[in-house]
């Protein structure tokens, strides 16, 4: 079958791959219909690496993912031939302390798709666990079914940090990871959301997606307080700003990676009893996300703006390298 | 000056009672603009008590209040003359440990509007602490103002149960605190809203709030499963059929009064280890349910289907009677 | 091999039956050297039955389980030929949303050890996912390691309703379950525990445990307020007891299983805002009871007070039914 | 009468000052019994100030204080005179949103002994408001009650960050905090507790409180993953330390004040999902610890190293300056 490899840096081609066959005891065979193009994916494509995680072989790329189920394995209840789903793209070991108690993200184990050493799933066709395989309800469609990941992200951190109804919320970033916050902030009943980020294309598309402040950073600080900070920008200035700006008591959730020296005041976090919380992918978010979408509590569908053939993937991701002339989200169809 | 005073059960009458005079240190006199009437109210008229609660005097009605600020006492900060106001009715000694770790609502001292022996709020004046006085945002009608404390049972039980975005809510009871249970699912996120009742008129009503699904429990039940289940009927069926409908692991929040000697399946219970939270009227509930109306999240003016006059006052109260003609609320204009 | 049959109500017997085998991925042969009696083996002995679960065809009883790794299956960590291991008896499907979520207590797919239609652990060896099998520290006997079954419910039981040092806590039954609970609470540290039954051996024993006031309820009653209630007695009049005594604000946990009618009165779970948590046995809790024995917070051994040998199983279960002449627990050693 | 007062740094005398007079409503006057130097006071003793807090005009010292009730004011329940007490040394508003929702330490308009430009409580008399009064149980002691203000720091820092039993708990610094986190972490049932300091003297100390690891960090680091951390050193390196110890789903609870501007490795604290919590003082802690020390869970007493007159007062301040010769708690009796 035919999968978008990434050999080595800037080195990207569809090329034939072996196709994985009949699913397994507990898995799915799906027909690959969407993949969205993550930043991690443009940055492995870029540079071959994120932090440790190191391509040393060529590996296929993708993780935000839907398509149609081709065959059943064994043992497989609920989902049959047709169904259309999204699939959650980490398989974790289902075995440790972790996984036992609900926190599967944080199992040692885990195989995610486009993280190296484990293949991704721009590729025809995927064979997956029937756990982590969600079918989509009649009335949603597979983009918004490949968009279940991103927004799982930004589900999960309002989690993590109890965003609640009549509450203030400041989101420090406005790419697609700040643009689902918005969005489930929103849903989650916020009563004023404050979006910051350097662009004010993205700036612009926050507002249109329900924030009620914008704040172009590069000339502007946030100039009221807040009860919740979500740190989704990766700029090491963010964490500090949120716990300057916050409200005492208020709660800050690190969405975004920065890096591993940043200033920190724990004077300040300690004096006004802030909560922060670290936010590592998702857990048990899709069954919810896809509720919000086929809900219309959200509307996931307005971040896309582009949209490639699968054969014309490698301009896709040609025209995702930073700095991106668009501001949304870039969908692969197969 | 005049206030609706209940001598006796369905004795009613607007009487001259001594006016409130100045505001001391900490407290506020306003001039009432907007009372809601609440169903204890039309019971303290029709019967003259609400279990251990009598009217053994005669005792001025109303808690759902908003007005204008006349005076300010000594050391009163962030409140001026002229400012809108909604006020919080119950005022609690302050000094116990119920009061100091916040949860007021619990305190044994409570003084509550027209709750026996305290007077209420249908008054041309009344001083009130400062401290459960709210200033309403521009753009904010006082009609909103006094209907911020209906909202707030709804807003507490939202938070006590902790509806999450993307669940399914069944809310048992349409009457005022179910619709504004509605409202309030909805605002938090939810994916799916059931309501049941036995009257047409109030299950439309719920539709038109925002539920997706009206059961009349006259003749049907709910065939779906839910995660949180709201008992806001008073009805002795209602819970335990709350109880066998949940699904594993849900919450219930019992937020209307059915009585003492219920039926209850504590097998069921267990098993499906749910989770039952008692709810009683609402603490710190007031600047969040504010800026859940200013902010547009929900229309809780949407609920208001009739006005009168204070000089009409007693009208309203006999038209209230049950059985209610009408579902929506009734509001006195001062 | 031999293993102890219920063949049907009254009928018992060491029998033969085949042997286990060798372990398949992922799962450890044990071979098995403690089995605690607990109420529901001796329930089926006497009755055949506990609700819903009859005993149709011969079962293997037992589930508190300790013993010796005999072999261990591909790809099994952690674990060697020759540990001790405590086994938890409940094996959840691991692939729907409660076994994700961390609660698989409650999955509708659980196979648990002497509930009809599954085989218990009475036998010469037994072959267990290695998940569900957790290594006894140096200095723990295998005594204690069966016995962490039944104080895992008492874990699970005080973090569902979150016992917190310095409370009061309120323990109806001084059972087996009660006694745990009492183990537990002291653990977490309650300043004061209160233990009510109708036996004065139990009481006694509750007191030598930690308890600081028994309470006879044939003649006497709760004479104090309490911050949690836990009921462990499976008494219909127990839980309603808890609600009435119990201070506003309060927590209980319903861990023994009343029947599907007691009374409730709901005005005052309302009113007192009182939190009820059902308990299904236990989920995540094998790690912490063994770090709690291990690290000689509370003294489990305490609890036995007979011991047969396999060959007098039988004997043993004729010993335990009700009503119980003593008062401890009784263990079966192979 | 007479108090300790501190002229300006290290001019520190007994002076006679204007007696409080008697108590108004909601007030008592206690003769003031036993108080504990706290590292604070040494602070203002040497240096005048602690960040923007500045010692301007003289202030009397103290605020770990118990006491004998010798009047009190109108409206006061629940106390009388004779009985012995512990006093909060905090006086918050009682009126904004933070004291209303139960976290009062976070009050903008805090009233706190010896934090200037407030007077603390080494004098003969205090008239302090009943609701921040605690009267103490019969058997507990009135230097056990003094020392309720240091062990309410780290009550509220374990709840804040949740210990739970059978848990692992890093304790960063063996000082009066660390030690009374030793206390507590063993009194909420941790299983296993890691001390690290570098002070062997104090190291020892913590062992014998029931810490059982100490790691002199001058030689040495924690070798071994941990559940919960708690930062109670002031070091700069120690919450980042934490954070990189700390197994993945770890709680941290941030109770010493560092500096505002330490490393913070934002990635782990990401990638693990850490849960980091600022601790402030201490809210509803008082009646917990009074209970906790009362029914033994733990032994304050055994802190206390050095006992002063009132009239040695001076010395007492002379002896406490650091490099302290002693690790323990000193006392003043008046």
């Amino acid at each position: 079958m035919k999968a978008l490899v990434l050999n080595k840096p800037l080195d990207l081609e569809i090329s034939d791959v072996p196709d994985p066959g009949a699913p397994p005891a507990g898995f799915v065979r799906v027909k690959v219909d969407t993949v969205g193009i993550c930043g991690s994916d443009v940055h492995y494509y870029e540079h071959g690496r994120i932090g440790d995680f190191v391509v040393e072989k060529p590996m296929i790329l993708g993780h935000e993912t839907a398509g149609v189920i081709e065959a059943t394995g064994e043992g497989v209840d609920g989902l049959t031939v047709g169904d259309h789903v999204a699939m959650e793209p980490g398989v974790s070991c289902g075995d440790c302390g972790y996984c036992e108690s609900g926190r599967y993200n944080l199992c040692a184990d885990m195989a995610f798709w486009a993280t190296p050493p484990y293949d991704g799933s721009l590729a025809e066709y995927v064979v997956h666990p029937a756990r982590f395989t969600y079918k989509l309800p009649i009335g949603m469609s597979l983009e918004e079914g490949a968009l279940i990941e991103p927004l799982s992200v930004a589900v999960h951190a309002a989690n993590r940090v109890d965003v609640l109804a009549g509450e203030t919320v400041a989101i420090n970033g406005a790419g697609t990871i700040g643009a689902v916050c918005v969005l489930v902030a929103k849903a989650r009943g916020a009563a004023r959301i404050i979006v910051t980020d350097v662009s004010p294309e993205r700036l612009e598309r926050a507002i249109v997606l329900g924030a009620d402040v914008a704040v172009d950073v590069r000339s502007d600080s946030i100039s009221e307080p807040f009860d919740v900070g979500m740190e989704a920008s990766g700029h090491p200035e963010s964490l500090p700003r949120l716990i300057h700006g916050i409200r005492a008591g208020g709660r800050i959730a690190i969405v975004g990676m920065a890096n591993q020296n940043i200033n920190f005041d724990s004077v300040t976090a300690g004096v006004k009893e802030i909560d922060i919380h670290g936010v590592f992918r998702y857990a048990n978010t899709y069954p919810m996300a896809i509720d919000l979408v086929a809900s219309a509590q959200l509307d996931i569908a307005s971040l896309v703006t582009h949209r490639f053939a699968f054969e014309d993937a490698v301009k896709a991701f040609e025209y995702a390298i930073p700095p991106l002339p668009a501001t949304g989200k870039i969908l692969i169809k197969l």
